[in-house]
């Protein structure tokens, strides 16, 4: 029979619901080593996280994370609060000797994160960040194409994240426009996404050029707390956005590869327009998020005359994690890519192994972020080496 | 708090899954009236009807659906099984005075439907059918426009419901490719998805003409029971193919609008590519299955110069039963058609309606099957009030 | 030094600019062994006439084509007047001994059609039919596949040919619209060319079912003249619509194959949608018009796993025609089949070869017409060899 | 009646006949106030220039381009030699007097550009550069829409011109990879065109930061002559690739915009992938030359619920230059972008206006690719101010 982890989840919101659909349909899908149980969920507000638990289907909950930590029949801590509070919550954890499951980013910055990695590893607990889109079936064929060789040498990585949910000028300041709770705006929320997915699928990165730009400088403000922090005028004045709208940059990877990278919220019409295009010597795959379940791929060895881009649909049962799901062409969705966390995440404390992405993920990604924010303030290039 | 309905369900398989995760999960994205009980999964194979019942959460588990259908902490019976079964376990359930939730096609012919019919009536019981597709939020989306009188008035509807799973001549024979067993091949069960969303969307059928065809008229025989009652030879003979592979046919609308239709399992490379467009008066709307979250949308009013049809990602919080999932452009996926269905279900029985689509929708689907079967062994028109 | 034939072309509207423009472009593009001569344009309209001449190139001009027919200086009449012009005109060139080269469709019904290609043939004369389509590369190189057995054995054509021009009630009555003029309606304008192209890909048609509709019956009556002869009231009155606005039809090919065809002029958003996909029992291909420089290839032999629909972009050197044209990618436009058209057409003169597609093939796509009509207007299935 | 125009063509390969062929059918199409005549055409290679005068009907030929430039009856020098010839043969027709069209890039650094501005100027010709895609009709619908405030304030431009013709590593050394004759590799025969595009839709260049590379840095030698002026090997050795393979750059643009470029011809599968997509604060457009009759179009002030990106086929009787053409949705090609240009240049001419773009678009995209090369030798931002 399998193994049971004990799992506290910290946060009920958007991502606190994603993670709890996920341990509680993995086992219904996946056979796994280690199963996860929904032991308690943790937020600051009781009334909502009471109802959370019921609604989500936890064994009880908790209002304070410090205690939550300290409880002996939990194994693991999930952390899916704000940035801002990843870093205290997750050394709360590793110091009380849990596994930790952290939200992305990792940390607000680089000191941080890999403060955050060394008492993790000398703690000797299992550590996960949920870069989640790496579990897409579609970027796992992709990420096992290139590791076959099939795409031969890599060239070039091409990835933007566009949103447009700020375009309008009149959209007030949210916690994520607040440096203070976020860390960085665009950059942090979406580049982190695509620079971890270049490195899964390239590998590291060598040196960045890049630039940020806040469009619009000022927004109207609004009430105290739901900004994570901020005071609101009784006037309903205007605050001033400390994160980017939008950051660009340049990379050269340690392989010879080169990259362009754009995160933005300012892309009319771009929803969640995560989108990449890889070109080897011997091929190239395309992939958008919005259109998950698709892989575009060009072989150059295909006869003269009949070639050209193949859209794949990734929810074949040869395809990475689809075997547990539908027949051919019945996709997935979104939390999808959770629950296929949560599944490497089981089978890595049942097999005393470290779960990919670690916390080592978390740090090198964060790299990128600072030197492209350094870049961008010191208007050079920037060597991830000098970070 | 809400009421509860304890659920029997009768079949594990690949719709068996599909209904047990809908009932674990609705209660977690939905607020309903009524939430759902997972007391019994029922199937003939003990060892198997256990596993299942652990693995997808079901208190219980029975071996004979007609022990399931006598338990008095019972209230609603599901029936996955194969289609040869659904009229005399549905019939079993209503005789219990259960309500019940079929899978699609009702029956294997019009006779047994209506049968099936009349006994829900009689009895009183709630009566709903799976045609999950009217629950993709994009085409509840093409609903609702139609509804405004969006598209105008109608004038066509172009459905087809593409497959390849037996293109290759050596697939053997499987219980869909039996007619005692599946009661026709494509037609039935292809057909019948996109007659439901015609019906839906545009309207009563006035009238058919069809042809069905066979391609590959003998494929090898497989062993015994796993074909749903075909005896395979020792010498790994082969056996004949008794349902279609393909079926097409023309229909006039009551309204005055025409349609054309079209099953088939030898349309290499489409998985599962369930399309329909229809034209109106004012603008047009398409669908596609494997890229259910999206719909497009021609809108004649658009200013000269710059019309066009547009992608609507049908995954905004406006959208019908998106609220209850994801931010915008993050996708669902097929498994969330049976929770929308179990949802409705669910509220209709909490406030005493008949859900929908119920049995009359599931006889009037089968009127226009088989009006199109005889249209295609007669080599006629036939009027669907001819039925 | 090429061969010289003296062309007279008659009309010089819409089809009339098209033809001349494949005249005066070939030979810039095309090695040939015979080339065209721009000898005499014709039309009724001297004003009209003499600008047409001079604007495209004629080296004189006509204005009744009885006058064309007879001169000695022209080898080959062209025809593009308006569809009941067809017969008379070139029934007078072959009289006259010249070769034949007539817009689609060949005549207003089969008897006509019939009657032209026996004059054609008794005369020796070489006849040509403009079903352009054929040689969009893309579908010469969708021609080429099949023919290489690279899909297979063809279970499936699919086609549509989908128009909006006339969704607005209040779009007046033109030549289009009058059966006096036009023969029929959306059937003889589109299903003609989805009809010849699934001849040309698939092969000849067995047996067929269809309904026609005429959803809008009344339209504004517009100028005599304008209309082809139809007299409008001084009131500004309505007229009858005397041809179909949309026809639909199954069919049997003779290789066992099943057809689906659609015309429509009533499809909102739909400007000039001719799309077919073929599948066979080792591939499929998809073709559309509106992107008529792609065709979309299924390999069912493609690797587990790393299949799906490619985009060949049909502009490759290696594709029929291109190699006369740009490099690859560099898209050519809607003329171009023109003009490969009358390079065909050139060659096969000068090889005293009949060029193909001939009136055989303009009879011949003129039964199938014939057959849907009769079908639809019995209400039965209609065999091709009875017509 | 129409001015005339005499024409004195350098270069007949690729480029000549793509102007050939503009001359020789923009009068079909066009109502213009002067009109082409194709006087004479220029080339070294006597047997090959005088065959193309004949297939591309030019009146004469001429073997040395300072002749041309001296005759008396030619009133515009056309350029498409190679690059490194522009200057030359520019500024020779220039002190004759003669009007130029140019192929682009206009030189091979930015002094030359300068230096043919100048002198063209002071000489009161007529000077126009081919930066052709401006004139595809969905590239001119978009400028309109800006300059008509459709889009809004603008945010952001996203520009990739991809090719993949030398991945392959055999791929010989051809003269476009010397850059004694070619000045640059992808960078100024691709980049120039988005940025052209860039400065049409957006507006002036502020400051650019790039990086390029040569991914293959030697490559087989080909014969003496093809690859204008290497010298090969007997040995059939392998010379250095002496440009860049990719170059990247981002920019700022002088109105707040920010712009990511791309230009490589190392993405498997791109073969002519010119597409840029532009968000501003009302909405977005999206172009790609491989479907150069279709623009993309996304707007925010939509309704609710019915927003996406619409594919707006550039192909309306109200688009920019298409009245000329055919009617919705029969789609033009690469070609009619020079017929349009050629159109422009006769306007201009007849008009006495100076004709768009003219040399001074040629120096500032000079300006801007110098800026990047600059920046990518230094690794640093660069001013355009500064070149």
């Amino acid at each position: 029979m399998a193994k049971k982890v004990n799992v506290g989840l910290v946060g009920y919101k958007f991502m606190g619901k994603a993670h709890s659909n996920a341990y509680s349909d993995v086992a219904m899908f996946f056979d796994m080593d280690a199963e996860p149980v929904m032991k308690a969920i943790c937020g600051r507000n009781e009334e909502g996280v009471k109802a959370a638990a019921e609604k989500f289907g936890w064994e009880s909950y908790e209002t304070n994370w410090k205690d939550l930590a300290k409880r002996d029949d939990i194994d693991l801590i999930d952390v899916t609060a704000p940035s801002n509070a990843h870093k205290e919550i997750a050394m709360g954890a590793i110091e009380n000797g849990k596994h930790v499951f952290c939200e992305k980013p990792l940390a607000l910055n680089l000191a941080d994160a890999r403060e955050m990695l060394q008492a993790a590893e000398e703690a000797g607990v299992k550590h996960m960040i949920n870069f989640n889109y790496r579990t897409a079936p579609a970027v796992a064929l992709a990420k096992k194409m290139i590791d076959d060789g099939v795409l031969g040498k890599i060239y070039h990585f091409r990835g933007v994240y566009l949103q447009d949910w700020i375009v309008d000028p009149d959209f007030p300041i949210v916690w994520r426009l607040d440096k203070n709770v976020a860390g960085s705006g665009s950059h942090g929320d979406l580049n982190a996404h695509i620079i971890d997915l270049a490195r899964f699928l390239v590998g590291e990165f060598k040196s960045v050029v890049g630039m940020e730009e806040t469009f619009i400088k000022e927004r109207p403000l609004t009430e105290v707390g739901t900004t994570g922090g901020l005071v609101a005028k009784a006037t309903g004045g205007k605050g001033k956005v400390t994160v980017d709208d939008a950051t660009l940059f340049l990379t050269r990877f340690e392989n010879g590869a080169l990259g362009s990278f754009e995160a933005t919220r300012f892309a009319a019409g771009r929803k969640n327009h995560n989108r990449f295009e890889i070109n080897g010597s011997k091929g190239s795959v395309v992939f958008n998020l919005e259109r998950m379940n698709e892989l575009e791929y060009y072989n150059c060895d295909d006869p003269e005359g009949l070639q050209g881009f193949r859209l794949i649909q990734a929810t074949d049962p040869s395809h990475p994690y689809i075997e547990a799901w539908w027949p051919a062409a019945h996709i997935i969705g979104y939390e999808h890519t959770f629950i296929h966390q949560v599944y490497n995440l089981m089978q890595a404390i049942a097999n005393d192994e470290m779960p990919s992405p670690s916390f080592v993920d978390g740090v090198k990604c964060q790299e990128v972020l600072d030197a492209v924010v350094k870049s961008a303030q010191e208007k050079t290039w920037v060597d991830i080496s000098d970070m």
